[in-house]
């Protein structure tokens, strides 16, 4: 005994020490009721000071390890029963695994998706470039809302979101050329959980969604764990085709629309302002409520603003919108939103308190005081200006170097690349994956198992250098592939 | 137009100048492809400088809502389709809110629990006292984390977590007892969270979990937003029932149980080593899994240490074990965590993941450098003693006021009081609310309808004066209903 331990210097000596007996203790060499060494004797014998067994020794006492009989000395403390189960049981826990959980698994793209290797040129991601992030401005925030009240932001606050972001938010949103009137806003950890909370609060009736094919491949995910049976309407160059979605409307009803209108995900579309008129129509003409996720919103390159489509619904009360700065600011802050009627938000409120109590205070905080700093007008700025340049490489570059037939996106971090219908872009991949590049095959994000031929470049955190030499290695790629078909 | 413009000085005046044009084309009095004003116009019109018009009309054209005609002007761009629906539509949401949601609303302490007023006395909080809270070591954890790798806390994170902080944590289970072989970490968005989670990923056979009674109300909660039936056994002073427990699960089988064995919420009792031990015994008996609430377990005042079950339960994989430190530390910060099977963490990650991606990487790696820099020990030494002092005060004042029949909790932020079984304890709070004091009813922790003579004291943002004065209102309160019952 105790010549195992060995002092490292990284942590104080006494915690050290104390871990290393409470160690001990735990695994049973150190039995309830026995006498402990004396401090001098155990300071030999781990070769430490005395006055750091002394600490460690009034730590093990505080904290309940160790008892002192006076005069006597200091014993072990019983912390366990008679006897830890001798024989531990073990379950199966997959056999214990529900549907839900199966599909989350099934479609975890982290799990089962491209796992890039270290030095390959990596157009599979669509975070924000981090090198752009204005690390002084964010620290400011923080310092500056904890002296104004960080007692309050480290301790519980409320469901609904933060006060101040919310009026941050509502303001924001009304700029967007939306009405608020009888609508209000819950703050969430992301579109995610907030896409999640709408599904969870909502009463399923025939449990159809319908959306635009391809789409965001987290929100597949969701809708197929809330059991959701998935309707895809084929997309064209300025948005959803209004004759297939009014075909699908008019011949099964749904329980609800999902529409990313602008540099939709993953294709980059943005919706023409005479189709947002439209969808809003025919939403409204088959009564089917509407889910809205500003995905990029705010990453507009060229062209006017469009109002979402929130916005285009005035003072109704059927669109759901899902915003979120994720793409632009920081998504390491889990913080979006939802804009909805007021009384859906009532009950939307109850389940987020029942999930996650509230989203953390000290990201809502801090985004609230970054943005209130007048900080995010100039990010974006500086922003927009590096990702359109991307942006804008990406595009000659695909045009050039790669056999495509068909190329959408012009805002946001990525492009969407179509080709014939026979090529196979699963193929394509591994294909370049030999010559260190990769890209997310299109496929994962169609609803009816097709887009075989189609692919997703997201360029935001990739190197000028390598966008040249990653997209000539592809089109040479795919042109050997042809090559090889035809012969 | 232009008349009801109002300078404020919290924001720069230009884009005061930008949100006030914006708005007026969002609404429509300002229409696509109508001529603004000059900027020389504008600033007389509105009585700012030109070059704040020039700043704001530079930004409008950034931002899509204007374009420039060169020679002619700037015009107002179409950021609307044909026209806003003129009829919007409404949509009936209650008759669209899912049983979920529903149950989620009823059980909302927040929204139909007690609501206090400024100035009353309230004993209904058992969240931490904020003045304990050391900001400037949080600050110095925040900057010293931001000079680390403020790039990579603030893009996004893995769904199993935070590494650093999940290192910390499983050294720090290590230290309790608990055997981490065959056993994975996940990081969550607190114990609420953890429980959801957990829920959705198992599968149910019987829809039953059993469980101390009372117990956690956010727990009943969450157990009956997955559709669980809840047996509860009653407690004794040295934790549950152990005869009342075997007879329940020798009769039916159930899917879960579900334990709080330190400072028992809403109880405060503290479960036996015996008890512990006999429990995981009966559990396995009748293989039914455990998640362990490892609630307050860091705030012991006085005793030995014990370990909590997933401790007792050796190198078994049965018992899931949720932890936070949101009592203790920071509830601001959304951070708690799951110990379990390493094959049901790594389904249970894909469930995280698939419903909120990751839990924000700020707080965790704020909460783990506050860790590190080795404050956690300091602070809890701090807070320990002045909570015990408040509770051994309030266990005090109530032995001397209040004409109890049992008094329990020796650890944690509170203490809960039986009256004899005829007493109601809603009665109470009515009167006592007269008086300016409130405190939580027992019944809503009872998982069958009972407990109407019990309830729970919070003291820990309670001052000791208003401690005193507080129980002698409701001890006087008490005897006065008493009396008027005897007559």
């Amino acid at each position: 005994m105790f010549t195992e331990f060995n002092l490292t210097d990284d942590r104080p000596a006494y915690t050290q020490v104390k871990e290393y007996m409470k160690r001990l203790i735990t695994v049973g060499v150190l039995q309830a009721n026995q006498k402990l060494p004396s401090t001098r004797e155990l300071s030999t014998l781990l070769n430490v000071s005395r006055n750091t067994v002394v600490s460690a020794y009034d730590d093990l006492k505080d904290e309940g390890f160790v008892y002192v009989d006076k005069g006597k000395g200091s014993f072990v403390a019983q912390i366990w029963g008679e006897a830890v189960t001798a024989q531990s049981w073990q379950l199966n826990w997959k056999q214990n695994i529900s549907d839900q959980a199966k599909i989350a698994e099934e479609l975890d793209l982290i799990k089962h998706g491209i796992r890039s290797i270290k030095g390959e040129i990596n157009f599979t991601s669509i975070a924000p470039d981090e090198k752009l992030f204005d690390l002084d401005n964010v620290k400011r925030a923080f310092l500056d809302r904890m002296s104004i009240e960080g007692e309050i932001i480290l301790n519980y606050g409320y469901a609904q979101g933060y006060k101040p972001l919310m009026e941050y938010l509502l303001r924001y949103l009304e700029n967007k050329g939306v009405n608020l009137e009888g609508k209000e806003i819950l703050i969430t950890n992301g579109f995610t959980e907030g896409l999640d909370l709408i599904l969870s609060a909502l009463i399923q009736k025939n449990g159809r969604v319908i959306c635009e094919n391809p789409t965001h491949h987290a929100a597949i995910k969701i809708f197929k764990m809330h059991g959701f049976e998935i309707t895809g309407i084929e997309m064209e160059q300025d948005g959803i085709n209004l004759v297939e979605l009014e075909k699908e409307l008019s011949e099964r009803p749904f329980d609800l629309a999902y529409l990313v209108p602008s540099y939709h995900n993953p294709t980059g579309i943005v919706m023409s302002p005479h189709k947002r008129t439209e969808v809003i129509k025919l939403l409204h003409k088959y009564q089917v409520p509407l889910i809205e996720d500003g995905f990029n919103e705010e990453l507009r390159y060229s062209g006017s603003h469009i109002a979402p489509l929130i916005a285009c619904n005035g003072n109704g009360n059927s669109v759901i919108y899902i915003g979120s700065f994720s793409k632009i600011l920081f998504p390491g802050l889990r913080v979006g939103w939802v804009l909805a009627d007021k009384e859906f938000i009532y009950y939307l409120e109850s389940v987020k308190r029942a999930q996650s109590i509230h989203t953390s205070t000290l990201d809502q905080s801090l985004l609230y005081q970054y943005l209130h700093n007048g900080n995010f007008e100039k990010y974006l700025k500086k922003a927009k200006a590096e990702y359109k340049r991307k942006c804008e490489l990406v595009i000659r570059c695909c045009r050039a170097f790669i056999p495509l037939k068909r190329l959408s996106g012009d805002g946001g971090l990525h492009v969407f690349i179509e080709f014939d219908d026979n090529f196979d872009t699963n193929v394509l991949l591994d294909c370049c994956r030999r010559n260190g590049v990769i890209f997310t095959p299109g496929n994962i994000f169609f609803t009816n198992n097709k887009g075989h031929h189609t692919m997703r470049l997201g360029f935001s955190r990739v190197a000028d250098e390598d966008i040249i030499k990653g997209i000539q290695i592809i089109g040479d790629t795919a042109k050997q592939m042809m090559k090889e078909v035809q012969l």
